[in-house]
């Protein structure tokens, strides 16, 4: 702090009078931001077929959640709504059409995070739940903790009277053909890069900014094919796959959950976009308005404040190249309480799609478009 | 990067050439912080029986660590024997003496992070392995993933031939007295605050500087007295509860795992320092020197760049105070490259221990000492 000030009192003389900005301008669009996993998607790999149909699920999953937030519905509300039905979607390692684990079962994680409280709901491993992120949302709503496990998580899903499935309910026969050539190739005895994103592509996420000018976010994935000792990836560890904070921005990841865990993606996205905000905040000495509650209200518009979308982009790249350095690949959608968002991401594609705000809604697989 | 770089701009003409600093000075020190704990600890609580027992189990445990990094041990290794001796002290809320879940049974949580390389290991609910901290460090070393759970992380542990213990072998009779006294509230229908800070009191941890220049934390817990459906707190989610990061710090935290999980606490804590150290760094146009092999040495010292001990002190405590802010309670050990270490809690006392650099070793219980 002693070292920012220091910095702004020498600022503060430079800076010309006409600088100084007119005053915050309150937001009040929406925005929806989703991904369906990011890999080594390339126009070869992809039939006509296939590439219509993702992009007509995921158009579908926008417009649910576009639905919530245009009227007017929470950021939470929305994302769920999404995911419930990218879960319900065999084409994605989510809910139905998750990867097989080693024993060639389906075990499920997922998590959500509401910006406006920093409240955050997690569960790893379970295997009957219908709606991970459902789940999730209820452990965060529900109960006095943020993170539950296995067939402790699922027993509080029953508990709470959330809708079961059989385990079997979850298999696709894509799935199973995937699981079945994995273990042949384990049973052959060959080297498994078990890191291999193509074995857990598919993870799905929402990030939205509603019209009350709250952020949220939320993962859900079936993990990486042949997952075994209980493994826990990225997407239910708050602050590696999913983190929201209305002072900074929502960030739901995916792809190679080691690395975002080490470098805690979603987490150090939401502290550069915070930082970099508070320094333009204190650097025009302004800062943020209050609600009638004294709530800080954090939807000012920070391009006021000189924080554009291309400062989230570089921010975003920068650190997905840091996880990239690390040795990962994979992926990230980010949305501001700002109204900006991001794509960023180190693989050759990723199914993704946005809308709300002034732009138009827009779905996309490779990275060249 | 932009603002940065404009504020630096501008900021360079009005730098007096005698702030210019001389040029990195390599850290040789080593340093060891250690803790046992945080909650309502204060005289009144504590027999002088105990409080002298404490002290000695703190100090045998900063001396084993300190005796690898004086001899030139990593401080992953300095670190992993000191948390197996609290993990064998039934003084302790990890390995032996850790407290009973909702079934009566004990369940073990760890992680353990390496700050040259930002590899990390960790564990989540197991129920026979001796030494969680030692599991946490073999899934960082011979596996490829970050985060094992439950019967998985325990076959695991069976599967590299760690030292195994029957769940029994984990209890004490002051455990088991406290979960009796907890089911019969529980059965008398009264409301229990479950995220009472005194019902997980006794998590341990340990952060190390060794003379190589390289930090590294970890953490060791049996988590909260009655937890149950698989409740994941703090100490084995990379992040939240350890951290570490040859660039900003390591950090080992204790308290309302809940609160730590959705603040972020240990990559916070290393990222504001980072984000700080980086910033004087490019105020004084100087770089991190290079060694042998290209990688930086972060272990220059701070001081020559104005970053002291009493701004990691802010740091930190602002980070526990956001966390507090939350509802949370509870305390981190933190320490850098640069040979600083500070303590932070917002309790009454932390159980808590400083060795090495040119400080005398010391341990304390009560935040007034």
């Amino acid at each position: 702090m002693r070292l920012l000030l220091m910095i702004i009192a020498f600022l503060m003389p430079l800076t010309p009078a006409s600088a100084q900005p007119a005053g915050p301008i309150p937001y009040d669009g929406w925005t929806l931001v989703i991904h369906g996993g990011a890999g080594t998607i390339d126009r070869e790999r992809i039939t006509a077929e296939q590439d219509a149909s993702i992009r007509a699920s995921l158009s579908q999953a926008l417009e649910t959640g576009s639905a919530i937030l245009r009227e007017g519905g929470t950021a939470l509300d929305a994302i769920e709504a999404t995911l419930r039905l990218l879960e319900d979607d065999p084409q994605f390692n989510a809910g139905r059409g998750g990867v097989f684990t080693w024993q060639g079962t389906i075990e499920h994680d997922a998590s959500i995070m509401d910006g406006s409280t920093r409240a955050a709901g997690a569960v790893t491993g379970t295997s009957n739940t219908r709606h991970p992120v459902t789940l999730a949302r209820r452990v965060m709503d529900s109960s006095p903790h943020v993170f539950l496990s296995r067939e402790g998580a699922d027993q509080f899903s029953r508990e709470q009277g959330l809708e079961q499935a059989e385990n079997d309910w979850f298999e696709t026969e894509y799935r199973r053909g995937q699981w079945e050539a994995f273990r042949a190739r384990i049973e052959s005895g060959e080297e498994i890069g078990v890191l291999d994103i193509d074995y857990k592509f598919g993870t799905v996420g929402a990030v939205a900014l509603d019209r009350h000018g709250n952020v949220a976010a939320a993962t859900s994935t079936g993990g990486m094919t042949g997952k075994r000792w209980g493994r826990i990836g990225d997407s239910p560890v708050i602050g590696a796959g999913t983190y929201a904070d209305n002072r900074g921005c929502a960030v739901s990841a995916t792809g190679d959950g080691e690395y975002f865990i080490r470098a805690g993606v979603a987490h150090e996205i939401c502290a550069q976009i915070r930082f970099r905000f508070q320094m333009l905040l204190e650097a025009a000495r302004a800062s943020v308005p209050l609600d009638d509650e004294g709530v800080p209200e954090y939807y000012v518009h920070a391009s006021e404040f000189g924080l554009e979308t291309a400062d989230m982009q570089q921010i975003a790249d920068s650190v997905i190249a840091e996880m990239g350095d690390l040795g990962g690949t994979g992926g990230v959608i980010v949305t501001t309480p700002w109204g900006n968002s991001v794509y960023s991401f180190n693989t050759p594609g990723m199914y993704r799609g946005m809308a709300g705000g002034d732009r138009e809604s827009s779905v996309a697989i490779y990275g060249d478009e």
